[in-house]
């Protein structure tokens, strides 16, 4: 039978030897005769993959050691608490962009901490652009942003030079393109994009930041204690760190980051350039901001839908609707995507243009 | 080869035929042609897996619709800090009983969230026994205990009738022994011992003990936010939480929690027998208090203990070394722990015993 063309926003597709990598160390971890389920954290086996997992973030984003790396579990809707309860200080304010749903989110949380300001929002247009051209207090204690918007489909292109430090939501772009992480103070994202299944999120964070609160924290939610215990404050989420990491040494191992940007730039490219074309489908978004990752499109008839439907089924294209605020669809391009998956999504629309035709 | 006898103290040891389910699923899950790592947590086939897991910890506890049950990330590590955070009001108190490295930590989160006394320890005596005869205040806002000591192998055989709402960490011996889960008011444990993996955290919780701390609170760290999205607030650690349903359906499908007590019996009077017996070795907890999960011994010599070492390694026993706060052995007997892999352990210490003598 053919295979499933994943396009599912997350959690999505993971590279095929990945997942049998995974499926292997369910069964017998690195010749120990043990499942990776049932060992130790503490065993030397494992340190050994956290602490490479660890390093491949940094090698990936090219920092050096003014950075630390851990893993949480939580996701990153608990980094929406967690980064202002680091950095926010009682008699300072916090900077944010509001470009959707997970923004949104991250002010909201931000605001039970302290003082939040929305600097610039894209709420008026539903989120379908990014907005530049807004200034960035420079008495902010950071200034927030997501860089990529799974439900809306947009994506910032550039990031605004900050004079304080910049905290991004990276969750569902991490590793699908250069960016240069030593412009960012922190960096978040929740793994089941780019990085590996759910249940862990990572983040990276410029020591210099930190400390300057004089919150009294709780333990969890400290950087410092995560970054004190090597990520291994108390037993982590073994196996999601474990996928992680195999995710990573993947992306390395195959060229890296500017190998999988230029492949992404093209499958990005095929699509929109098949959404432009064809009389059935309209993109969602302003052409300058629209994601690589998050392939928003609307039937130019709402009658379209059904019949579409059944022909991306028949070809067991799955993951493609599109999120209940957009409507129509959302295809996935995620770094383990392969672009063959795309060919087959676009056919099938250039076949449904000529049967409507 | 002989197989590994897995006496980890956790992580450990899971039922061979969940850990073959778990590999499977990694490749194919639930004949939808995509691993578990990689579909939506929104697909109808993860909803399933999340609805039996919980309602299956329900049914195992015999409670009923006062309860609702969540699956968190974070490790119990989290709750410790949780729990003060849902329960504890601006001006009552919350009562801990002091058994160790873990009721410490949760004592440690409390204390920064609110007021906090600890009305019994065995901290005089290193932890080695349970305290008893202690008098829980009426105005409380809740009592907190920790059921079984990983670390220090003590384990509470019966709980003490409280005035007001009792929480437990039941961690490292839930589903191990039948406990009246009514009597509780909340009862939590991080999955990675009887109840699946690392990386996702079991909280069940009497609904109307919430809502009464008019504490303004971050969202993942509300119990009812976690209460109304159904365990799916956010993206839920998807695979922990699929090996967790696995074992408790294991566990269930075997006969539930009064078959597995029976067993759990077996195994630790066939050990700690022989500890008593056997005059290299010595019983570290008071035996009133011995934990059937956590069986922690020493060598009545130290020089024993490079030449048993020698004879376990030969053995295939894994996962034996005491918690540096201890030395020597423990051995941990979870649920999955076949009762052949005790009989090896114990017939290595006999051989030992005449190899000495």
């Amino acid at each position: 039978m053919a295979k499933v063309h994943n396009f599912s926003a997350g959690p999505g597709i993971l590279p095929a030897e990945v997942l049998q990598q995974a499926a292997a160390a369910c069964l017998n971890f690195d010749n120990m005769d043990l499942s990776i389920l049932e060992i130790s954290h503490r065993s030397k086996n494992y340190v050994a993959v956290m602490d490479e997992a660890r390093q491949l973030i940094k090698d990936l984003f090219e920092v050096g050691n003014e950075y630390e790396v851990f893993y949480l579990g939580g996701g990153a809707s608990l980094q929406f608490a967690m980064v202002p309860y680091n950095l926010l200080t009682e008699n300072g304010f916090a900077a944010y962009v509001n470009t959707g749903v997970w923004a949104s989110k991250a002010i909201k949380e931000a605001k039970i901490i302290g003082n939040t300001k929305v600097i610039a929002s894209s709420e008026d247009k539903k989120f379908n652009y990014v907005p530049k051209g807004y200034e960035i207090p420079k008495d902010a204690d950071y200034f927030h942003i997501t860089s990529n918007n799974t439900i809306y489909g947009t994506q910032m292109k550039s990031f605004p030079k900050s004079p304080v430090p910049t905290v991004c939501d990276m969750s569902s772009d991490l590793f699908s393109r250069k960016v240069n992480a030593n412009d960012f103070a922190l960096i978040y994202a929740g793994a089941q994009k780019n990085m590996g299944p759910a249940g862990s999120t990572m983040v990276m964070v410029r020591k210099d930041v930190l400390g300057k609160t004089n919150r009294k924290m709780l333990s969890m939610l400290d950087y410092n204690v995560h970054i004190k215990g090597e990520s291994m404050y108390n037993t982590p989420p073994v196996f999601p760190v474990y996928v992680s990491m195999l995710t990573l040494r993947w992306l390395k191992e195959h060229g890296g980051v500017s190998w999988i940007e230029k492949i992404n730039q093209q499958k990005a490219d095929l699509l929109y350039n098949e959404i432009d074309r064809n009389e059935c489908f309209v993109g969602t978004v302003e052409k300058a901001d629209r994601s690589n990752m998050n392939v928003c499109f609307l039937p130019t008839k709402p009658e379209y839908e059904a019949e579409f439907d059944k022909m991306i089924k028949a070809e067991r294209i799955d993951g493609i609707k599109g999120h209940r605020d957009v409507g129509g669809y959302r295809a996935s391009l995620y770094n383990a995507m392969p672009i063959e998956s795309v060919h087959v999504l676009v056919d099938v629309m250039k076949a449904f243009e000529k049967k409507i035709g």
